[in-house]
C-alpha cells in the first residue's frame, strides 16, 4: 500500500460537519466560517531533516521551504494566506541560534505576504528536525479553484520550468500567489493544483478528481535548466524529460482553462508576468490518464511522481 | 536555554498583521475573520512515539490523544472545535492497520464533538510514529478565556485531580470542553488556560500573563489516586503532592474568578457536573510567583512543572 492508497482508504472515514465544503484531496480544505463574502482555506504541511532537505541546508532556507510549501498549497486554491502556526520537532540538544535561523526564514517569507504567525509549539524529536507548519487563508466566496472541475477540450498550463528542484531551487522556490489570485480573478479556471510530487502525479490527481484524461505533448513541457545539467552528469542520470514528469518539489502551478481562453490568456499573462514562463502543455481529454504525443504519435504515458512509501 | 526562554525569544519577533488579536503565548491563538458574532480560535499540538506515549500504547489511544490535547486548548479559551488537520510522520516501514487505528481513535473522538477532520498529510519520519493535529475552534466576540485577566483577590480553581497521568489517564483523559463553555457562559472568569505541563508551571504562566502572584492552600490541592499509589512505590518516587504540582498531562482546566462568585460557582457546579471534582486551591494575590500555605506557614514555592530542553 503506497501513500496514496492508505490515503484514499482513511479519507472514506473521515468525519465531517457541516462546516465542510472541500474536505480531504484538494490542495487546501475549503471551510464555511460564516464570513460574508468569503470561504476559509485550511492546510497543513510538514518538512523533515533528510527527507525533503539535507542536514547541510541553510536553516533559513529550511524555515522558508516550509512556510513556502503550505503558501504554495494555498496559491493553487486562488487564495489569500492569513496565519500560521509552526510545530517544531527537534533533537534534544539543539542551538538556539539554529531554530532562530530557522523562524528567521519564515518570518522574512511571512512578512512578505502579510502573513501573521501566531504561535505553534517545540516538542522533541530525538533524531532529526521536523518541522510542520499549518497555515490558514481566504478565497472569494465562488472563487476557490479545485482539481475537480477540468472538462474535455480544455487547454492544460504549467507556470515556469519542471525537474531538477532538488539541485537547489526547492529551497528558493517563490510560491506563486499573486499568479494565482491574477488567474482566479481575470479568467474562469476550471481546475488548479500545485505541482508538489512531479507533472506526472500530480496531473494524475486532477484527471482523477475531474473523471477526465489528458494528452500531451512532449516537446511542450518546459523542462528546467536543472534538470538538463543532471541529465547531462551521467548514463545513470533519469532523462531531462523524465525528471521534469517526475522530479517533484516544483510548486508551479498546473490549471486548465476552455480553450477559447488559452491565447487571450497567454497574452495578459506576458504583459502581467514577464518574468515567468507560462507554457500551454496539452488539452484535457476524455476517457483517463496521460497520453504523450511526440513525433512518432500517441502513447500512454506510465511513469508515476514520486510516491512516498512505494 | 529551556524551552519557554526559547519560545521568548522567537515570540518577540513574529510577524502580526491586523487579524491576530491574540498570537502565541496563550492556548490558542485568537484571529479576527469577519464573522460577526465569532472569533477564530487555531492551535496546533504535536505527539511523538517514546516521549509523549511509550511505543506499545494501544494506536487508537494514541490518535484519541494527539486531538484531544489540542480540544484542551480549545476548552480552556471557552470555545468551541470545528475543524482538524492532521499531519502524520511515520517509519517507511508502517502497517496500514496501525494507521487505521490511530485515525480510528481520532475520529472517535472528532464525532463525539461533531469535529471534521479535512484532510492532513502523511510523511516520513524514519525513527518513530509524530503526529501533529492542527485545530480550528470558534468563541463567541468577547468571549475568549484569556490567561491574562487574572486579578488579585480572585479565586483559583481547578478542575479533577492532579499528578499521575502517565499512568494510564494521559491516554484517556477528556477535554473538558462542555465544562469550560459552561463556565464563560455562566460566570465572569477573568482567566483561563488548561494544565498541560503540571499545576505549578503552569500556574506560573498564567501569573506572569496576568502580573500577579498566587497563593495556594497546601491542603486544598486535589491529588489523583495514581498519584498517591505511585508516592507509595518506593523511596525514590515523588511524594504525592509534588507529583500534582509537577507531573504533567492532567488537561484539566485552572481558572480564576471574583471571590465573590467563588461559592455561587462551585454551588451551580455541583449541580451541573456532579460528576467531576471542582476545587478552590487559592488565591489571587498581588506581586509575583506562587507561595505555599500549608500548616506551619506560608513560603515560596520553587517546584517547577515539566520543561521540554532544561
Amino acid at each position: 500500500m503506497n501513500e496514496f492508497e492508505l490515503i484514499a482508504r482513511l479519507t472514506r472515514s473521515l468525519p465531517r460537519n457541516e462546516s465542510v465544503l472541500v474536505g480531504a484531496g484538494d490542495d487546501c480544505a475549503v471551510l464555511e466560517v460564516g464570513v460574508p463574502d468569503r470561504l476559509l482555506l485550511f492546510k497543513t504541511d510538514a518538512i523533515v531533516e533528510g527527507i525533503h532537505y539535507k542536514n547541510d541546508a541553510p536553516p533559513e532556507k529550511v524555515g522558508r521551504k516550509a512556510l513556502a510549501r503550505t503558501l504554495s498549497d494555498i496559491a493553487a486554491m486562488g487564495g489569500t494566506p492569513i496565519a500560521a502556526l509552526i510545530t517544531l520537532g527537534l533533537p534534544r540538544q539543539f542551538e538556539p541560534e539554529f531554530i532562530e535561523q530557522i523562524y528567521a526564514g519564515m518570518n522574512a517569507l511571512a512578512q512578505r505576504h502579510a502573513i501573521a504567525i501566531v504561535g505553534g509549539e517545540t516538542t522533541t524529536n530525538p533524531e532529526r528536525v521536523f518541522i510542520s507548519v499549518s497555515l490558514l487563508g481566504f478565497v472569494p466566496r465562488g472563487k476557490a479553484l479545485l482539481r475537480s472541475g477540468a472538462k474535455a477540450g480544455d487547454a492544460i498550463f504549467v507556470t515556469g520550468e519542471l525537474g531538477g528542484s532538488l539541485a537547489g531551487r526547492h529551497l528558493d522556490f517563490e510560491p506563486r500567489l499573486a499568479e494565482a489570485r491574477w488567474l482566479a480573478d481575470n479568467f474562469s479556471i476550471h481546475a488548479m493544483m500545485d505541482i508538489s510530487d512531479g507533472l506526472a502525479g500530480d496531473l494524475r490527481h486532477l484527471l482523477k478528481a475531474s473523471g477526465v484524461g489528458a494528452e500531451l505533448l512532449k516537446s511542450a513541457v518546459p523542462i528546467s535548466r536543472a534538470a538538463i545539467t543532471a541529465a547531462k552528469a551521467g548514463d545513470a542520470a533519469k532523462p531531462a524529460f523524465v525528471a521534469a514528469l517526475t522530479d517533484g518539489e516544483d510548486f508551479e502551478l498546473l490549471f486548465t482553462v476552455a480553450s477559447k481562453d488559452a491565447v487571450p490568456l497567454l497574452d495578459a499573462w506576458k504583459g502581467k508576468f514577464s518574468g515567468l514562463r507560462l507554457t500551454c502543455i496539452g488539452k484535457i481529454v476524455r476517457g483517463e490518464g496521460i497520453t504523450l504525443r511526440d513525433k512518432n504519435g500517441a502513447q500512454p504515458l506510465t511513469a508515476h511522481g514520486y510516491v512516498h512509501f512505494s
